[in-house]
């Protein structure tokens, strides 16, 4: 956000005063909007109001813009309703599945034509009005999803609003959407939790052993069953269709695992695991693969203030640090910072922190 | 390390100077140890010698304790050399499988009661003697297998060598060793490649939309397909078992979405993502589940030095960061830290960075 003004006028309704809705009243409200908000818990409503959202509807408003945030098993009937209250309005919504409600929509035989999806790339852990942000959507992908019978000022409206949220704009039908979506966010979901359900039985020996690996691998299964349960049923055609073939992969994995001796089994094991290396190097800008950068791992003690004074240091050495990775192995006395530097800086860093008494692990 | 004199007497030898044996090598030099290097590759072997991890023996040499460091599939040949060669020597190994090795050494029918398997749960991307690091093990969990059939001083003697490295030792069986790191270490390994692989086929556009949950789920997808083939190939009984299980999990969460409204479909998807969030409770010190700390996100503009000035500041305002992860989006301007602090030095921790002019996001 390089300028304060809004791209918006007039007053915009919320309707779902949650973490989503809360977010966008915050975030219009810190660009000067009038945001009204609606709910249909009054107490979810006046705590939103309370935490600086917006101000509560008086029906009486005409806004140009509403943006249903509810969840995704009720944002078509809010959606019709909205259409139908504001006849004038353009209507969009943050549901993080697209094609179930647009079918709905659809088959209501109603007009649809001033209603535009949309997701929002960006969430918390905690929900609520309370865990609302002004800055929740900032330098996050959302997508606006277009359609023929659509106007391109309705969507320029809505791309006003993802724009005044710090957020960035990608036009997507609802198909290709709900497709995206299940391949990076929902799948990676079930993968990551089935994976975290095989270490319940397991000892705390075992579990003693864990590295960065598997906590990476199942860092995301901590999510709240009951959202993704919703999440998932939305979204499950798209799902299974990846899902299944994810499934083939793993019955060829445990074919040639059962039978190393077979011929083409290791070859076959070899393929699953290049396949991954091909997969993975086409995430953009993924973390830890940045070949702008050199990186260099510092030994920390794992006491207060380390952390600090390492950071402190990197400071006064006038060194860039360009990325960081932290790990740690319970019960050890020492942390390792994986720091990532520009090529040119990473003999001095390596020299600066060492004369400070650094010890480097690589 | 807090003492640099070593546990271990005489001359510790290491055969194979790839990446772990030259760190054997370079930290037990650290420690004045006197380590004599063996490789089947002369020219391994000079270019480990060159870089410190120790002398090339002379074939005099009457080691106390042998590392045996070459790749699973030839660990137990060059240990019965070992053991036959050094009559009064204990042999360990450092393989990441250990019940295959055992089984082809207790085919041999030879005396084993001097070899103590063991297995350092460290390694780096990069192989080979240059990548060596005399601090690879410091702070890592390092598994020794005892059996009934070794003596308690055999034992001692090889977690001498791991406590001299820094490294923390595990007393474990072989059988239960091969099932835990089964568990932590290989089937996410698969897991994750196997997801990894779903992507290659994928848009630029659908790509454009991940997010940190896949990037961490798929991040060790990046590993070296051959060596992965060696190990899953070595451990296939374990893996299988855990993989099948996993499957079995895959099986009903494709039947719950394949029929969401048949009886009990709900709960059943319910109750699997449950599943993963008691699994992930369990790994101990979980990066982001730490209940000791409380967390604060702080947008960070995407230009050089930025990050660096944070640390520093934070250094300033006199808070100990306890830990630290960050998040980019691909294309974006800004990139969001999110720092863990004491939960009694939060709110000072916001409102001084506020107060010099940070974002906090949450």
């Amino acid at each position: 956000m390089n300028d304060t003004s809004s791209r918006l006028t007039g007053p915009v309704r919320v309707v779902g005063a949650g973490l989503l809705g809360a977010s966008v009243g915050l975030g219009l409200r810190a660009r000067g909007v009038d945001v009204v908000l609606d709910d249909a818990s009054p107490a979810n409503l006046n705590l939103a109001v309370d935490y600086g959202a917006g101000r509560a509807s008086d029906g009486e408003e005409s806004p140009a813009l509403i943006v249903v945030c509810v969840p995704p098993d009720v944002t078509a009937s809010v959606v019709l309703a909205e259409l139908a209250a504001h006849p004038d309005a353009v209507v969009t919504d943050v549901a993080s599945v697209k094609v179930a409600p647009m079918a709905e929509l659809e088959a209501s035989g109603r007009d649809i034509s001033r209603y535009v999806g949309s997701h929002p790339l960006a969430g918390r852990e905690r929900g609520g009005p309370s865990s609302g942000r002004a800055d929740l959507f900032v330098g996050r992908p959302w997508v606006v999803c277009t359609r023929p019978d659509v106007s391109r000022a309705s969507v320029s409206l809505v791309e006003a609003l993802v724009l005044d949220l710090g957020a960035t704009p990608i036009e997507m039908n609802t198909v290709a959407h709900d497709a995206a979506v299940a391949l990076v966010s929902h799948t990676p979901q079930i993968v990551s939790s089935l994976m975290a359900k095989r270490l319940s039985g397991s000892s705390d020996a075992a579990l003693a052993l864990a590295g960065q690996g598997v906590r990476d691998v199942t860092r995301i299964a901590s999510s709240e069953p009951e959202l993704w349960v919703q999440i998932l049923g939305a979204n499950a055609p798209a799902v299974v269709e990846i899902l299944r073939a994810y499934r083939d992969d793993l019955d060829r994995v445990l074919a040639a695992l059962g039978d190393l001796d077979a011929p083409g089994a290791r070859r076959s094991l070899a393929e699953e695991l290049a396949g991954g290396n091909a997969g993975v190097s086409r995430l953009p800008g993924k973390h830890g693969q940045d070949r702008r950068f050199a990186s260099v791992v510092v030994m920390v003690d794992d006491k207060p203030g380390e952390l600090g004074r390492l950071f402190t240091e990197m400071g006064e050495i006038g060194v860039n640090l360009e990325d960081l990775r932290l790990e740690h192995s319970p019960g050890a006395q020492i942390g390792l910072a994986e720091i990532a530097v520009l090529p040119e800086a990473l003999q001095r860093t390596i020299d600066d922190l060492t004369a400070r008494g650094w010890r480097i692990a690589g």
